[in-house]
C-alpha cells in the first residue's frame, strides 16, 4: 500500500486550499494512504512514513518562505541520507501571475533533490492556457477550474507513480505502458 | 540621449507582440531612442549601441530557446567584457501559465548577468493578479489588458532607469527621489 | 534488465570525459545495459529505449548550450507524453567554479522535468569539499579524484535506482532498506 | 559620496569571512562609504541608506537560509517600492563545490530583483578555474587565493558601479569607457 504525504505551509489560506485539491487528486488512485499536514502539524516521521510527497508553499520574495525552510532545516540531521528515493512534486501560490510561483516551485524542488528524492512535473495541460510542467501554480485563491484541476492532477499523478513504482503495479499501469 | 534596444525571438508571434508593447512603454519616456529588433535582424552592434536592453523569448522546455542562445553564443567573443554595465530586463511567453515563463526569464537574465549587465524586475502589479517582479510573462497571445500593461510598464521602467542613470536625470526623477 | 543512457554534448572534450566516468559508475551495478552517446550519435529511440538517463553539457552563458536545447526541441513532438516516468540526473562542466555549472544542471533538469521524468541529486560528498547534490559538476577537465568519483557515483546511483524501481530489485536493495 | 552595504548571514563563519573580503574590495575605490553588517546587526535603515548592496549567505538545502529570508520578509512592508534602483550583487558559501552556492546566489539575487534592484555578475576570472559570473562562491572556508580575490573583486566592482552611476563619475570611468 503506497503512502502519500501532502505537506504545506500556508499564510493566507490559498496554498492550504491547493493542498486540499492535491489530496483529492491523490485519493483518486485506490489503495494508497493519503495524509494532509501543514508544517505546524507534521513531524519528521511523516516524511519517513511516506513513499511520495507533494510539497507546497506560497512564494515570498521569489524564494521559499522562511518557515518552510526552517522546517526542513530543523530536520536535516535526521533526513540526511535517510529519505532519498521517495517521489516528489511541488506547488505554490502567489498574489499574481509572474509573482514567483515557478521560482518557488524550483526552490521546493531543490529541497527535495537535496535529500535525494525524485522530482517530477507533468507534461500536461488542464485548459488551453494552464499547465503544470514544473509543479502546480496559482495566482490568489484557487478558483479557476483549470487551477483546481491542476492541483488534483498533480496529486493524482503522484499517487499513480507511487502505485506504479512502490506498490508494484508497474505491469498493469497505462501510465507506464503508454511510453513503452 | 539614452538608447534602448528591445531584442526578441518569436516563433508563434506572441513574443513579438509582447516586444511591441515593451517598445510602446519605452517610448513614453521622452528623449530616449528606442529600437525594436528580432534576432534575425539584430547584429552585435545593436547591443554595443544600447544603454538598456529588454530581452524576450518564448519558453521552450523551461529553458531559453536554442536560437536565442545561439545568437548570444555567436557574439560572445565580441561581447565578453565589452557590454557590461548596461541595464537589462526580460520577458517571456508560453502556451500556458506554469509553462516555464518565469524559468525562461531567469535564463534570459542569466545571459545578461553573464555579460556583466544589471538585471531588474518591477515591484509592481498591473491588476489584482498580474505582476512583473522578475520580468513580464504571458500565456498565449498578449490579449489581457493587465498583460499588455505589464509589457508596457517593463519597457517604460527600462527607459526610466536609462534616463535616470545614463542620461543624467537622476536629480529630477520621482523614481529615484521616491526612495530617498 | 534495466537500461541506462548517458547522453551528452561536449565542445572541449571535458563533458565527454565526465560522461565516460558516469558510464563507468553506471556499469558497477550488474545487470543493467549502459549506452553512452553524444547528441551527434543519439536518436529519439535511445531515449525511448532507456529506463534512466544521465544528461550532460557544458555551461554556456549560464544556460544549456544551444545544440543540446535544439536536440530536445527537435524531438519534442515524439517525446511529449511518451517518455515520462524515466529516472534522470544531470552533469555539467565549465571553465571555472562559479561559471554556471549548477545553473546549467538546473536547466538540464528542467528539460527532463518538462517531459515528466524524475530528477534526483545525491545527498553525498566525494571529498571534504566536493558534492553532487544537484548533479555532478566540474571546472575544466575532470582531473581531481573527487570530481571523477562524483561522476562515477552519479552514474552508479542512477543505475541503482533503475535496478531498484524498474528491475524489481527493491526488496533486496540496501539503498531502499536504508531509509525504511 | 556613494554608500555601500555588505549584508550577510553566517553560521559557520565562512560567509562572514567572505563578507570581510568583499568589504576590503569595496574600499579600494576611494570616496565611497562602506558598511559591513550581519543580519543580527542590520536594520531596514541600512538598506535605505545604501546605494549598492552585496548580499551573502551560506547555502542550506540549495535555497536561501531561513534566517536571511526572515530578515527580508520582516522588512518587506517598509521596503516595497521604496528601495528599487539600488545596485546589488551576491555571494554564498557551502560545504563543498556543487553544494548549491550558485543556486543560493540566484535565490539572493531574486530577493534583490523582487525589490526592484539591479543585480549583476562579473564577466571575469580570478584564476584559471575560478569565476564570479553570477556572484562569488566558496567551498568551505575562503582560503584559496582565487576565492579571496573573487570576493574582493565583487566588492570592488560594486563600489565602482556605485561611483560610476550614483556618484556621477561616469565620464572618467575606465569601466564605462571600456565598452564605448
Amino acid at each position: 500500500m503506497g503512502k502519500i504525504l501532502i505537506l504545506y505551509y500556508s499564510k493566507s489560506g490559498n496554498t492550504k486550499k491547493m493542498a486540499e485539491y492535491v489530496k483529492t487528486g491523490a485519493e483518486v488512485i485506490e489503495g494508497n494512504d493519503v495524509r494532509l499536514k501543514s508544517i505546524d502539524e507534521a513531524t519528521a516521521d511523516d516524511v519517513f512514513w511516506c513513499d511520495g510527497i507533494a510539497l507546497g508553499a506560497p512564494t515570498h520574495l521569489g524564494v521559499v518562505p522562511w518557515k518552510m525552510v526552517r522546517w526542513w532545516d530543523g530536520n536535516t540531521g535526521e533526513f540526511w541520507q535517510n529519505v532519498d528515493g521517495k517521489f516528489g512534486c511541488v506547488f505554490s501560490s502567489s498574489g499574481g501571475w509572474g509573482g514567483g510561483t515557478e521560482l518557488t516551485c524550483q526552490g521546493l524542488a531543490k529541497i527535495l533533490m537535496n535529500f535525494g528524492m525524485f522530482v517530477f512535473g507533468l507534461p500536461d495541460y488542464t485548459s488551453g492556457d494552464m499547465t503544470l510542467h514544473y509543479g502546480s501554480i496559482c495566482a490568489g485563491e484557487p478558483k479557476r477550474e483549470d487551477v483546481i484541476e491542476s492541483c488534483k492532477r498533480l496529486g493524482r499523478r503522484l499517487s499513480e507513480w507511487v502505485a506504479v513504482y512502490v506498490d508494484g503495479k508497474r505491469e498493469e499501469s497505462p501510465l507506464v505502458n503508454r511510453y513503452r
